[in-house]
């Protein structure tokens, strides 16, 4: 990884130089991170490891994490920060090779807890609180959860009742199912919770909506408070270095500091104040805050599925399978090669969701929830198809499949579950949509949009459904035009169906019966957007080598989608089945295209061989014992006469 | 579970006369095994338990099935068995709902050990064996996979060397490569290995192919014999209660009846005898016995499916979403709904896999490969749906989703990897299709059927390609049609292609680029007969609820698993688009209907609760010593002041 020898870009080694295209402008930062990640106190853990030794070896990360200086990095100068939240990033999507639980733990920390303090809080808790979070002397967690409300996160139980006398909030779990649920760092570390709680003005009064506040739930010497009931979520299916837990409140007074009101107040009088008039308008402005822990589990779990390509891809060039190298097989291609673009494909669009949320782009949060969910399932796929392929060998622990595959799956739940998230993709952009045709004038706007579709789709079927050359198919304008009409049509139809059921049977009905579209939708959306920006990173490529193995991969990325949805593209009349059939044929075309390089394209990902796998943590006491060979001629008793 | 009060069959509960749909001829073996799992003792253990205590838990429950009677069930009554094995069978079935390592390693001791001592040995071995295999006494394991081998089982490299002049056998590991791998029961448990090595009737002598022998590998106080070196494969993803290990071989000796002859032997001048010629097809008789291990691995991953199917639709019908029950969801419909159609029809599939088996039908080991893959890919996607509906609190490991899917995964690999089985499907019947157009004649033959096949494809083209109305679709013959007319269409078109790239670029050539098309046949191959048994199962009610939800429900497996290929259909001239989209509307009607029988539909699979999850190891500490409620009105120091 260390630059000695300074080669010009064209005579660096293939992977190299794709290695620099994936870095960007990170490449020193993820490079350092790469050496952090591999010092020898950072192997991976064997999961036969006692959950409590792993909690305490991920906490210890965390402090590495502290003294190597990195958490300052996504705070404000003003608090003792650097103000490089996106280096930050960079570097947390390199740790996640190493340890799901510390990129969990760290996110818990310097994510939600930390930046929920500086984004709903204001400057008295950024100041108070911030230089402690960063320097792990505060540690602490984000309690929004609870047990029976699981997504619904605005109808929570929890209540936070204001008391003008005393200046202070009485937080109440007020029964067991609204206790707060699977809260990171509350197990065993967290000393103090943003808790989100209704807010009531009075026991009996009006509740003013979701409110978050800083409630203690432990002293220094982590003894429980009182008022405070922590349950250990116990062993879980992965990420056991992370301490979850449940948490209850029974009659927990807090301060008048402790609200976090930066969207709402309460002045000298004990009146309430917020600029944002509606309740559920200020809860969505504070869950907003979600969308980095979005744009951080994007990214993390394309880290997994590099892990899990890069070992597989090499378990594929060594293995021998009926004398055949196995990575030659066309099965492997199709096992493998599609997970490889869609990984590159992520990869650029996931830069591009960072630009986005740095400039805080309109769409953003769309953006976060459709490519949040399509990362995360993509990686338990990749995890899954990589463990299968590997065999027996990628059963054993020492292997991380089992470990990817167990601390990911939480990831298609947790920053939102994911069923929920392409919902509010869909939502959100049919509220786009209702307000860009506005009123009645606007539906006969719509109707006439939607004519208007119909006649380009028509035109679009007349020239090219049909079409079936090579040039056609790879043809990024055609590809491009393919993924965003697509989007653009299912977008129409679901629009119209919604509101034809919602006349009918009403708007419940409406948005239950269009469930299944909104859902294939949201992966409509997700799936423009990677293909757009992985057009855009082929264009920018000056290196021809480069150029040509990223174009390939790009045309495997479009066809492969679009022969996975091909009976859409059918069924809506963008395709003649020639055409759908000659984009199987090029599929495998481009498969035997990429497959010499797929080594290269994994190699570009960089991930430290040290994190690939995991030693295990005793030495196998009867390997050592029994002998290697046996002393010739000496004479056995065999057990035969039993 | 108990039959107390004998109600008329179509007054008991819905539930229960789909149990007894289900449970069949084997009712009282099933409710007894039922009563098994139950006990106390066989609560399922948690995750969080170190291996070492698991694999001795595991040894202990495969003590109490021998104490129970069961393990001499499958054994001829010769050699003091019962001779029932589908009764065995049918037992293992409902252990799997408790334990997957119980179920496995009751599957490598009676199940490969024991029966392939059976099937592969003579009489000398099963008299010697079989007593003190059933009762324990004699614990072993199958050592066929090698390290670098994986499924390329006939070229392992293990040698056993035959010297007439001490009529024994020397077994060797050559190299590292070699060792046997991911052995069950060698790392621990086991005395004895069945070993497949190369036979070889001299040391540079000609080898005769593989061959099994009887090799002990320790001694009864569990020391390791000369020569034989045993390391533990540790932790692995799952199945932790099985100990897995690694074998090798240096100079072992093992006596003369040490080899199983049923298909080869030596005579008393040392001269090798087997009436079946061909080295190649003499291992394909002998590891014919592994269609064993295939029937079992597709019932045991259908009670998998069927634990992970009981939680979540509970949990569906418990959980309120947004003030909605969770599994009046569209979207619910869709992601449990048809995998409890598809465990049906895999149920009915298995019990018909089992008589094919019984009476040893000439399809059974293509069956077998066929069902085994489908069966074990369906448990491991329906445990993780599961476990995404269920969300956070699912990811607890009390909930058994993280434990079923890691214990399952490797379901996909052993007995026969998935990719390589459904070749050996698709090899097979393009065996059996060569075999009816055989020779130069055949061809013409061959020409002339696929003329009448396209013939007859057009004409169900134009009678119903177009048809829309859902009397024609849930027609069963309809369904049937379009299910076999595909696995047909598919065998033709692969055969076809293989002939023509065969004749341009050799056979090797035709093989690999036909890798995709083999790996779909299978599963079109496995669909056809679900949906075949399925209606069978519909045909065979008599009482007219349990005939209409089971029809509904078989409607919805034909239905969904249709339009899951519709692709296929449309591209192959069978279905019009307008019968693809209505498909799509009939499955959402079907998932309605089914619907508000999915609770009976689950209680029918009577898998009992106890075993649905699995109890914490320790107390919880922390929320024993956590004050439940804080005593009123003492003052509180708030640790703010840092």
């Amino acid at each position: 990884m260390s630059k000695v020898i300074q080669l010009p870009d064209d005579k660096k080694p293939l992977s190299e130089r794709l290695k620099a295209v994936l870095d960007g402008d990170y490449a020193e930062a993820r490079d350092a991170a790469r050496a952090f990640i591999s010092r020898p106190e950072m192997t991976p853990v064997h999961p036969d490891i006692p959950k409590e030794e792993y909690r305490e070896k991920t906490l210890a990360w965390i402090k590495d994490m502290i003294a190597e200086g990195y958490t300052k990095l996504p705070y404000d100068k003003q608090y003792g920060g650097e103000g490089e939240r996106e280096k930050y990033m960079n570097i947390v999507e390199i740790i996640a090779h190493q340890d799901m639980s510390l990129a969990v733990k760290q996110g818990v920390q310097f994510g939600l807890f930390g930046m929920s303090i500086g984004s709903l809080g204001t400057e008295k808790h950024s100041s108070k609180y911030l230089p402690d979070v960063m320097a792990g002397d505060l540690l602490g967690g984000f309690a929004m959860t609870e047990l029976a409300g699981g997504s619904d996160v605005q109808g929570i139980s929890t209540e936070a009742v204001y008391d003008h006398e005393t200046r202070s909030f009485t937080i109440n779990t007020p029964n067991d199912d609204a206790r707060k649920a699977y809260i990171g760092n509350a197990a065993l570390h967290g000393e103090m919770m943003v808790v989100f709680a209704q807010l009531k003005m009075s026991p009996e009064g009006e509740s003013m909506g979701v409110h978050a506040f800083m409630v203690p739930i432990r002293d220094k010497d982590g003894k429980t408070l009182e008022g405070v009931t922590i349950e250990d979520c116990g062993h879980k299916v992965g990420l056991n270095g992370v301490d979850n837990g449940y948490l209850g409140f029974k009659d927990v007074k807090v301060p008048y500091d402790s609200m976090l009101d930066r969207f709402a107040s309460i002045d000298e009088e004990g009146a309430y104040h917020s600029d944002i008039k509606k309740k559920s308008h200020r809860f969505f402005k504070m869950i907003s805050t979600l969308v980095t822990g979005r744009v951080f589990v994007s990214m993390v779990s394309l880290s997994g599925a590099k892990n899990a390509l890069t070992s597989a891809v090499d378990f594929a060039e060594d293995r021998k399978v009926f004398g055949d190298t196995l990575m030659d097989k066309q099965a492997t291609h199709s096992r493998l090669l599609p997970h490889l673009a869609d990984a590159y494909a992520m990869h650029f669009a996931t830069r591009f969701l960072m630009d986005e949320f740095k400039r805080g782009g309109p769409e953003v949060e769309t953006m976060a929830a459709a490519l949040k969910s399509k990362s995360s399932d993509n990686a338990v796929a990749v995890v899954d198809e990589a463990r299968k392929l590997t065999g027996g060998k990628g059963y054993t622990s020492v292997e991380r499949y089992g470990v990817l595959h167990d601390d990911m799956d939480v990831f298609r739940t947790f920053e939102g579950d994911n069923t929920v998230l392409r919902m509010l993709v869909a939502k959100n952009q049919l509220t786009h949509l209702a307000r860009k045709f506005n009123g009645a004038a606007g539906l006969d706007k719509f109707k006439k949009a939607l004519a208007l579709h119909a006649r380009k789709r028509l035109a679009h079927f007349n020239a090219g459904s049909g079409k079936t050359d090579d040039t056609h198919l790879t043809d990024p304008l055609t590809q491009r035009k393919l993924f965003a009409m697509r989007e653009r049509a299912m977008m129409y139809a679901l629009s119209e169906k919604m509101m034809k059921i919602s006349k009918a049977e009403g708007a419940a009905e409406a948005a239950n019966q269009c469930q299944d579209d909104m859902l294939a939708y949201a992966d409509a959306y997700a799936e423009r957007i990677m293909m757009q920006r992985f057009v855009k990173a082929v264009d920018a490529q000056q290196n021809p080598e480069v150029k040509a193995v990223l174009k390939d991969l790009c045309d495997l990325y479009a066809v492969h989608t679009m022969r996975k949805n091909a009976l859409w593209y059918v069924e809506n009349g963008f395709m003649k089945t020639q055409k759908t059939k000659a984009l199987a044929k090029l599929e495998h075309k481009l498969a035997e295209k990429v497959r010499p390089h797929a080594k290269d394209l994994t190699s570009g990902f960089a991930v430290p061989q040290s994190v690939l796998t995991s030693p295990e943590n005793a030495p196998k006491a009867e390997a050592k014992t029994a002998p290697k060979a046996a002393p010739k001629k000496k004479k056995r008793h065999w057990p035969w006469g039993r």
